[in-house]
């Protein structure tokens, strides 16, 4: 808990609340007749609307990016270190939008939502929504909002992936993009994570087929296990050598099955209190919305036609440890934008921490926000 | 099932068994009054008995490593492709001996077996076993057969950790060891993988404690995750894209939750047959023996002053893509051989196929392991 808020903090913030009526025709065939976003927003809007950013957040995210919500946060929003008065997302110039997405659990519809249409949570019922639904769904945020035009897109991991997809497919809806620690598809091998992710979940007895909600259980077990593995693949090797090494809890092996070594001790937590915040439909859509995501597919699979619709110009980072979406993957992007002659600037940033390092304050790369924040 | 046997094939083969009267001390401070090894030998000891190779199974390994249990068998034994006449471990030349270890579930005393104390299964009783307890069961093997020295000891990632002990803990007994795609202990996010491996087991509703076999019950879901999270780290990122790549199984989308993209189906296909072949609380045992295996902690954490025991020549292999153990790990094992003065030749096979590697046919490592095979 903050004892006194810092000065480069935006303070206490309060989300706010929007209902949308007109029905959302999704990808995947299926409308969304009416639904609710919750949203924060930071800093002031200017008379012209033009200095409006929009945050788009990862797979465990929310709208909570940046402040606090009470006295009594032990933590700051999840981009604190990069949102605030004087930083690289300086909200003494920018009006920053954060919209908790679509299938969401931290108050935007979403599978824990209420079905108007049966009254009672959605649960397994809820549709698939992708990556490109929830573009369609800011650009409605947006129009409510009064901006014709973002100053800047931005995200990290899957939310870099929305920031691509909001280039190709509303290209005169943003000037700058900002595509952080993203790929421009799954590998198999995300892919498989991801499946092993929802098949600890969906394999859950407490389940229940995603109508844990009426039965008044949890699928914990299937959701922890889902977030120590993703923890895993968060986290370099590096860094968790550096964390933990080989460290045991209590300085000598037991010969026993209760935890030993600190790494353990500290994916059992990650798990366990994971399960308190979030729910596990919502991990599963995200973790779907993730496979799915592949914008060449609709260009012939060729990314570069993909982002000749663009009109942004680009920054891409990526980071030396990151072993999820590795620089390689950061590259496929620069090299298509490169091909369709966009705008791009990239920057690979050397970085211990794995992917988790797009949410943490590595000089270089806030100075590398910073400097090109100057241009937008 | 092969219509016919290869000539290259050491053919039909037979398990044996022994019975070990005398008590077992493990690490642990547990003892284990008596035990039963099972083991298969292909070839012939010869009169001065100086031709016995010793092949040590990894994780989800057994003893049956070469050959055919039945002209039904749909695929030989697991490393049959190194093992064979004219192969690299020449049946014409060595008599090849390879036991299934303690706490295995394939007729070696292990969880499955019965307690004689009780008369059940000794399930979750069954004590933890070390690499340094498989060692010296080995050893008594080794004496019960009349080989005084192995020509060679030998084996892949869990297997080429055995060899290392053995080289140090029993060093006049082998006179070359062969330690492939292995590591000198775990890394953090070794042991992270194993754990989430072990929580997905020990979280299953039907393990009860262990003690499932007397509840008629297997813990299914949770073997068939820890088997589809293995199998995820035993290829590489490479591998899995030239295998499955981004492939729908049916072509299309379909927005649910069913198998859609290839790498999904080959998954949960491996971790559900897994379960047919393999016990859980065995799964549980062999992850416990590699995140403790640490042969250096007994000399003070100087790897090097281990090996300053040993009397054994060394070849190290690795593969370029096997980020399990990669070939970085590999280098460590060699540093610390050339800083003990020991004799030790040195590959990195370049290969796509991950940890994996070690076990398919891939020339250029067969021809580094028939070349070495020739000095001994």
């Amino acid at each position: 808990m903050p004892e006194t808020i810092p000065a480069d903090s935006v303070g206490i913030v309060q989300p706010q609340k929007l209902h949308f009526d007109e029905p959302l025709q999704l990808v995947s065939g299926r409308v969304l007749e009416e639904y609710d976003l919750v949203f924060e927003t930071y800093g002031e809007l200017n008379a012209d609307r033009s200095n409006a950013l929009l945050i788009c957040h990862a797979l465990s995210g929310d709208h909570h990016a940046a402040g606090y919500h009470s006295m009594e946060d032990r933590k700051p929003g999840w981009w604190d270190v990069a949102i605030g008065p004087g930083k690289p997302f300086d909200t003494n110039r920018y009006f920053i939008v954060c919209p908790n997405n679509l299938g969401g659990c931290k108050g935007s519809t979403g599978p824990n939502s209420i079905n108007p249409k049966t009254g009672k949570p959605w649960g397994a019922d809820f549709p698939i929504v992708t990556v490109k639904d929830w573009v369609v769904s800011q650009a409605r945020l947006a129009d409510r909002l009064g901006i014709e035009q973002w100053a800047a897109v931005i995200g990290g991991s899957l939310g870099g992936m929305q920031v691509m997809q909001w280039a190709i497919d509303l290209p005169e809806r943003l000037r700058h993009a900002l595509v952080i620690a993203a790929a421009p598809k799954l590998s198999a091998q995300n892919i498989g994570f991801n499946e092993v992710a929802r098949q600890a979940i969906m394999s859950d007895p407490d389940f229940h087929g995603g109508h844990y909600y009426a039965h008044g259980t949890i699928p914990r077990r299937g959701l922890m296990l889902a977030r120590m593995l993703g923890h895993i693949t968060y986290l370099s090797d590096e860094a968790m050598r550096a964390k933990f090494g080989r460290e045991l809890r209590e300085g000598k092996i037991n010969f026993g099955f209760d935890v030993e070594f600190q790494v353990e001790s500290y994916l059992r937590y990650q798990g366990k209190s994971f399960v308190e915040r979030f729910d596990a439909n919502t991990y599963l859509l995200m973790t779907k919305a993730l496979d799915y995501f592949d914008p060449a597919a609709e260009y012939g699979d060729d990314l570069a036609a993909a982002f000749r619709r663009a009109l942004a110009d680009f920054l891409v980072v990526s980071f030396t440890s990151d072993w999820r979406f590795p620089p390689s993957r950061s590259e496929e992007i620069v090299r298509a934008l490169v091909q369709a002659d966009r705008n791009v600037s990239y920057t690979e940033i050397e970085a211990t921490q794995g992917h988790d390092a797009f949410l943490l304050p590595i000089q270089a790369y806030l100075d590398t926000l910073y400097a090109y924040m100057k241009r937008v």
